[in-house]
């Protein structure tokens, strides 16, 4: 029975994940639940689930579920909250889907307690990569990745050797505008972006997908998590989403991994590995898919993913600030501030503003991660 | 350093192996070769790789063969030979890449030693699967597929466990015939059946593709192999021969292999699980690729296939008369006895005229095998 707290617990992967706990309760036992500002919903999680902590965005948000859960339910609040409920809820699996760079600090602080990791935020990696990746090593904590196309890979990489890996190839679906010219992109709405073709996710990561600034981050992440160089990361267009990502060995074997888009697979592969559990995803049916498609990556068309591989291959901070930045921007562009083209203009710009310091420690990181922040908020 | 023994040198898949073997001379030393009639390509490989023991087809060919190696050398012949090489030429691995039902008994023989096999014949455990896979696991012996559909299903379930697997997907390509009707398959000839649109290989495997007959064998090896049910093994048409097979598993996710199409990768595979070693094969290319297609199989279409299921389902000696009766029916089409859409009726009228011997022993086996060739052999 793996006792797992879920950071993140009613936004879109935090659902799905519990979703798949609640169809194993003969594996799976729910711990500790972290959310936001969506507070009936997570009573509702916590009245199901029956969690020996709970987290709330505030301290009002925190005092409303006390009065409504038995008195032995600790209750906790804020960034402080997230990361005492990450290291001390007794859990030996926290699932981190906390979108944006707030899921840092709580997934180090679930790595300190000795936790494996289920990680769907990829900030952490993208921003903090050479010091969550060292602390889970000198810890002997598993990071096992959430995300499609990174759980694709660590199922290619099952029972591999690491010095045998030639290169990933990250799929990426093209997003909701795949099929409009840069030129096009001038015009396009919130509404428009919001509308991927594949996949149902989260506001922040469907634009992300839709500027590739998602790949990009993946493409960072998948750096520190397989310990590969950014010449051994390649993204290519897949249309489809059916193969969710490959990985080519030396030998020029290539590995993949296929399935409908259902984030409750990779979801639950995370939470089962090295095992699998039935799912109730619909199983892949590729005589009716007929066809998968493959073409080049565009950098030109997608500003987004070469600024993230400029920004990789740097390194230090850089990672963190065309995090930042972007996080910022995508935000500003939800909230109809800029049109979709700032996006990859303000993270170049606050990229170029930026001094890079090398192998930054988390005070370095976070006031970085401030300064972009503040940076990309300014920009027109 | 593995010391390995080729039965089937001289042939298309023990050229390559050899090819693979001599650019891996820090790994492998060649201890024995076994081939027919093909001398002086034998002899060549005995001068290359100076094996201690080797076998030729006849008492004439192995003479030959004495007065050109140094005396040391233990030179055998015939089917004898071939059960003499494998079991006494000292290989912790035996590459079994012999034609047809000869495979059997000198594969029997190399598991009795306790090598490791890397099978490349499909008749043997087509013909006799029950007891191969039986003695294989008593003598704790790993059977290791070189066939590029096994291999990738091989490859698939790396670090897998049996009982999550939900099914097989094997990849057919369709073979040379793929975009001709039945009608027009009439008055194909000898030289069109062999132009195979994706592998070179040896005649005998190239007319099997065509007649389907081919995947009938390895969904029957897949059923030992990975023992399974038929109901758990499918056949999808797949033109381009770039996925080489796939596995679902319970939880949706369907792993797949890829590659161009080249023997030598699944080969080496074979020779150097669980490892990977650089391979001098072209590394595939999937933005150049663009398009995968899949199909559904058409039973109508290919009767060889529906009568290799109805075989494995029936069970027992069934599948040793499917193998000997297509063996000579193609046989006999590639002497150009018969037209090409004899190879099916033949398969269908001895298998209709032979009463099933549920586990049979081995020499029920082979009397089985006899009688379906002069049965198969006779028909018009």
């Amino acid at each position: 029975m793996k006792k797992i707290t879920v950071l993140g617990s009613t936004g879109s992967i935090g659902t799905q994940t519990l979703d798949v706990i609640s169809r194993h309760p003969e594996d799976f036992e729910v711990v500790g639940l972290a959310a936001g500002n969506n507070i009936s919903l997570l009573l509702e999680q916590v009245r199901t689930f029956k969690p020996k902590w709970v987290s709330a965005g505030t301290e009002a948000l925190a005092d409303q579920i006390k009065s409504q859960v038995p008195s032995q339910v600790r209750v906790v609040y804020g960034e402080a909250g997230l990361i005492e409920i990450a290291g001390n809820s007794g859990a030996d699996y926290v699932v981190c889907a906390l979108v944006g760079s707030l899921g840092l600090t709580s997934t180090l602080a679930a790595i300190e307690a000795g936790a494996n990791i289920g990680l769907a935020n990829k900030e952490t990696l993208v921003t903090a990569g050479h010091l969550v990746m060292q602390r889970a090593k000198d810890k002997g904590v598993s990071i096992v990745p959430v995300d499609s196309e990174h759980s694709a890979i660590f199922q290619c990489l099952n029972g591999e050797s690491h010095k045998t890996i030639k290169r990933l190839m990250l799929t990426a679906s093209g997003g909701s505008f795949r099929d409009l010219t840069r030129d096009q992109l001038n015009n396009v709405t919130v509404e428009d972006a919001l509308k991927h073709p594949n996949w149902s996710m989260g506001a922040k990561v469907t634009i992300d997908s839709a500027t590739m600034a998602n790949k990009g981050l993946e493409v960072i992440e998948a750096r520190w998590l397989f310990d590969l160089d950014y010449d051994q990361i390649d993204v290519v267009i897949h249309p489809e989403s059916i193969i969710h990502s490959m990985v080519e060995f030396v030998d020029t074997s290539v590995m993949a991994q296929l399935g409908n888009p259902d984030m409750r697979v990779p979801i639950q592969y995370a939470l089962t590995y090295p095992e699998r559990k039935p799912s109730p995803a619909s199983a892949l049916d590729l005589l009716k898919q007929g066809t998968l498609h493959f073409r080049e990556m565009d950098f030109n068309r997608y500003p987004c993913l070469r600024l993230a591989y400029e920004a990789g291959r740097s390194g230090g901070t850089a990672t963190t600030v065309f995090n930042a930045a972007n996080e910022i921007a995508v935000a500003r562009f939800l909230k109809r501030e800029i049109p979709f083209l700032a996006i990859d203009r303000i993270i170049e710009e606050v990229l170029s503003r930026h001094t890079k310091i090398a192998a930054p420690d988390l005070e370095t990181i976070l006031e970085t991660d401030g300064w972009a922040r503040l940076e990309a908020a300014a920009l027109e």
